[in-house]
């Protein structure tokens, strides 16, 4: 079983052209699409209807190609798109596809491998708390045994779209009456789900893991979680991006921890880690490698960065999801020389407070094999 | 004679408490102060009252230090103080002071020189004409003369605030029916003011300039302006920055054109001329020699980088002008590792189309001389 | 032939459970729909996606009921759905309908008509200019002609889409350089589909109306015009609505001129002429004969209302088409008691500077005949 | 003793030529000003920073006209700028002025008081809690008593200037680790507020103000209270206003509660208390005689007014903030017939969920009482 994966620019959120060209030029087969990972234009926020718009024309697209109705297709392929183009930022869709037979046996490297995975409905209160979080990592751990890792550290990036189920003004003020308010919100929904990733891979202890905890005790975190919370949906998708002996190729994924919002440094470190090494910029033709960026970005809560005041949360103009978006969109295109990245913002328990977590997916160059 | 300077931060628009603080602990004299260049936490547009806040408080804190009215401390000193500090981008102030005697004869080694200037004040319809640009250039002669440089090669930056003078909606439509409307707005007083730097210090012919060609025919741009016109004033402040050989001092200045918004090369460069060689980010050492970053950004009225669609010029609900700067602000701080940096936008004739300025003051490393 | 129209309520762009039941109850024929005119809650300038999303939701919905593909629907629908639904205003559609046989002989009173039609392919070129205004006015006249009015005086809404064609950065320069400089924005759009309505019903004389004339002389303007331009569209769409002797129904419309945005006279005066007449607030029986209520709304650029300074035009984080909006809809909805009232913003050359235009469709009360 | 009152257009924030110009006419004496409320246009948010450049405006000229300093001005006069002048609003001021000596006796009539309190120091574990109704509540009494109205029913608005004292990250996390998170935010100091004017004013049962009531049990309301907070302010600033019959003029104050946002009944009676009655607008003269218009504005929580969906909530561009005071400032200005109107916006606790509360002072006519 191999991986293939493109690229593809948008020149609006229902611009579906670049994706319609690769399955008639054959180079992609609707069946075999098993996730799309993409940016649209949209604020990123509760009114940002550039994600429906996208997803909505994606789903045409492959209802008419598959030949299913319009509604089957999210059961088939995972959208997982994310609203915020912030200055260098470009939208974009990466597609991701899955062909052949499972391997029998092990090879010598490993290669990139993807699997989804939704966890069951979800409720309301379930959100923010222990009972999210249990559901999440349950629902990883199925997806990465399928994929036959060597370990829980070939796990790269666990990209999730977090549900939030809608509730009324009279739920909210029954629960918080009972004591227990409403956490049905992208805040918590992102926390929880970070949490789940850290559960699933080992990477927090389960008994830390209290309702307590959760967007309150920051030194809990995931390196690979990258979730994007999205009102109304009531499920949580879930792909999961590793490397495998047990999967053909010629693509990787590697990735880090980003310690701020300046870390260049392991910027660098992740591409050097995929053969990737720039000066100062990657160039064109070692840019050309790089087929998905996937960031998480945050306005530090504690108002500075490297010691100086920021003011992207004292804001009341413009969200600071916007001004961190763009923040780490720029940063990161310093190093690739252009703006095709996926970040998506507020890091709840994505790498430590004020930092964030980063995992690039590259063609390998001759010689070089996955992390 | 020599230049100090200072980079402070700001807790607010009206924090002068760092500048008190050099002037308590004698490090500075208000009698020396001749500008000071900062940036502050508003939208940078026409409802930026932190600008006007920012300045109040200055001259506040120099009308008792100097024993005179705060209306008259303008003329000593002048305020360039730009809004907008999206992402990376921390408010705070650069202060320039200048002390000692001319000298008499040419040092071998070349060091920062400053100096400032007023055009007269200028009329509406001036504004974004050759009048305009006439003017600026003649003013910024007169200081570059003062500075006694060896060749307009060595002024690095040309730091100006833009004339607007106001007008009423009638005069307005009274400019336009005479088939002369009105320029008298940020994006002409920037555009004119930058070709005035240009045509100063011979970038470009003066035959080139006529009243068409502003904000028209970019290929016509200055390497050193950096413009922010504020709306209400009516006649233009000019600072030069120069390396001198009738100067001394610790300081020099240096500067680069972008050629577009990721042109982090240019970044290294300027850096390098100035003995700061990162790997790829600044030593907080090497960080600590910087006193200040001035540039330009602007989002590519073409409406891509490098080939690929950026929305700044398309979203309704936020400014290319906050995109942009954050932009820009974010690409600077992850080469300095900090974010003390002075990015004003849109940079119309300030470098070519979808490029712009960049100048860095530095204290000079032992045994480096002035670019 | 008779008009009938409903008024549904949108849960979110993309809800078209309203319109769907309708069909499903039989109180709608899918294929005697003609037009839906409705607000969606986006920014309504060039990034607002809803407007996308519920035009695609709206033509999903009738290509399954009249069983042809999605993008035939607009040939046979028009959608006039504007962005922004600020403060007061609440997200809704409009439905039009029309069924029966054109009635062969007068009746002794006037009933709601409705007509569509399109204009040809515009060129960017032609956009903001006397090309623009003919083509609009001829296909206007065609429409009217078919309503069989006693006058143009009986055409109270004259609902457009402007028609703004998209263009390269490069066509713009040359046609700049050309010394005509592109004028296809939403500013010259609706200016010029305003003065078509205008030119169409006789309300400027056809001379006045040069190149130069548009978005100048706004001593120019059309009583009944409501347009909404559209980026990327090419053609104009046109809905009139008139009182006709030839049509039959409950059904009747009127409109005012509405001399600023705080004209509360003339909003009575409006529902007067239809036998509503509320002391200061509709009471919620006569509310519930309000089907449609049409606007423009625009911020008065002389800067003033009344004499007192609004700051709409110079706040650089909101856009003066929200808070027009805003502004508008809440006066209206304070009459009204209601927000579900349909406006849309910048009014140039619709009513007079700083006015806008307004019309009511609503059930007539026994024994109330259409003005 | 009498008070004297005066409406001031503002330029722009820092404009105070039209309360100089009534102080060089006599109109006006500086010793005789105890309180300027005004909107200045601003966001109104944590980075508006036109209230402070106001003040500090408006403490440079009465420290001048004083002879004392700038920083002593605030505690002899109360300044309580608001920013947000959305829509129809305008930026003004009011100034009130009280001169002459305290009656000895009653007249039979009701005239405007005018009184100004500050609390103690308030802690950040203060706010919003019982800490800080009780504190406030006992400010407002003891002005309230020094008024000598004959009951609390006399006094038709509490306008407070709520304080934020300031504190760090670490701090908030402390105490949200000792299960006491701090509340020191715009909402609960607003909520508190408004608490400790219903309590001082017998609105509330003293028993039924809990910690836990604040921002929650919204059936507990004051009907006259108008509490704009302040990140900063470390006591709270409180203005009453009372018609008393020890107290002469020709002014008077009354009141309602909004019982939504389109309570237009409501604003037409309590004007008609005041023996002014609009048809359907007042009249120039007849709004000539109001001076000021304070009131509260709110986007209902339960996401509807008048059972149709509302989407100031759930917008993530605007701030629900500025779409309210928009909404609430054009329903007055439609009954005023201008929009000099002191709309601040959030309402907690004052007046019903999804209402507000309404105080307008005027010049009475010619045999008209106060109510």
């Amino acid at each position: 079983m191999r991986v293939s994966a493109f690229r593809v620019p948008a020149a609006s959120p229902s611009d579906v052209s670049g994706v319609a060209a690769l399955l008639d030029a054959g180079s992609l087969r609707a069946d075999e699409v098993v996730a799309i990972v993409g940016k649209t234009e949209g604020n990123g926020g509760r009114n940002d209807f550039s994600r429906e718009l996208a997803t909505r024309a994606l789903e045409e697209l492959f209802a008419a190609r598959l030949g299913i109705p319009r509604e089957g297709v999210g059961d088939r392929i995972v959208f997982s798109l994310s609203g915020g183009c912030e200055g260098a930022a470009s939208p974009h869709l990466v597609v991701f596809a899955r062909s052949g037979e499972p391997l029998a046996e092990r090879r010598p490297v490993k290669r990139l491998a993807i699997g989804i995975g939704f966890t069951r409905e979800l409720r309301a209160e379930e959100i923010g708390r222990r009972a999210q979080i249990e559901e999440t990592a349950a629902t990883i751990r199925r997806v990465v045994d399928w994929l036959r890792v060597d370990s829980p550290a070939d796990v790269h990036l666990v990209q999730m779209k977090g549900a939030i189920p809608p509730f009324t003004y009279e739920e909210a003020r029954a629960a918080e009456t009972a004591g227990r308010p409403l956490r049905s919100d992208m805040v918590f929904s992102r926390g929880a789900s970070a949490l789940g990733a850290a559960l699933a891979l080992g990477e927090v202890a389960a008994e830390s893991l209290t309702d307590d905890a959760v967007c309150r005790d920051f030194s809990l975190h995931s390196g690979v979680a990258s979730c994007s919370a999205k009102p109304g949906l009531t499920r949580t998708e879930v792909v999961v991006l590793a490397n495998s002996a047990y999967w053909d190729g010629d693509l990787a994924i590697s990735h880090a921890v980003l310690a701020d919002m300046l870390d260049v440094r392991s910027i660098h470190r992740v591409l050097g880690s995929l053969g990737l090494t720039p000066d100062v910029q990657l160039s064109p033709v070692q840019a050309e490698r790089v087929i998905g960026v996937f960031a998480k970005s945050e306005a530090d809560p504690r108002g500075t960065i490297r010691g100086l005041r920021h003011t992207m949360l004292t804001d009341d103009d413009v969200s600071d999801t916007r001004y961190s978006r763009g923040l780490l969109a720029a940063v990161l295109a310093s190093v690739l020389g252009h703006g095709a990245v996926y970040v998506s913002t507020r890091a709840e328990h994505h790498g430590p407070l004020g930092g964030g977590t980063l995992a690039v997916v590259a063609r390998l160059p001759e010689g070089v094999d996955a992390p």
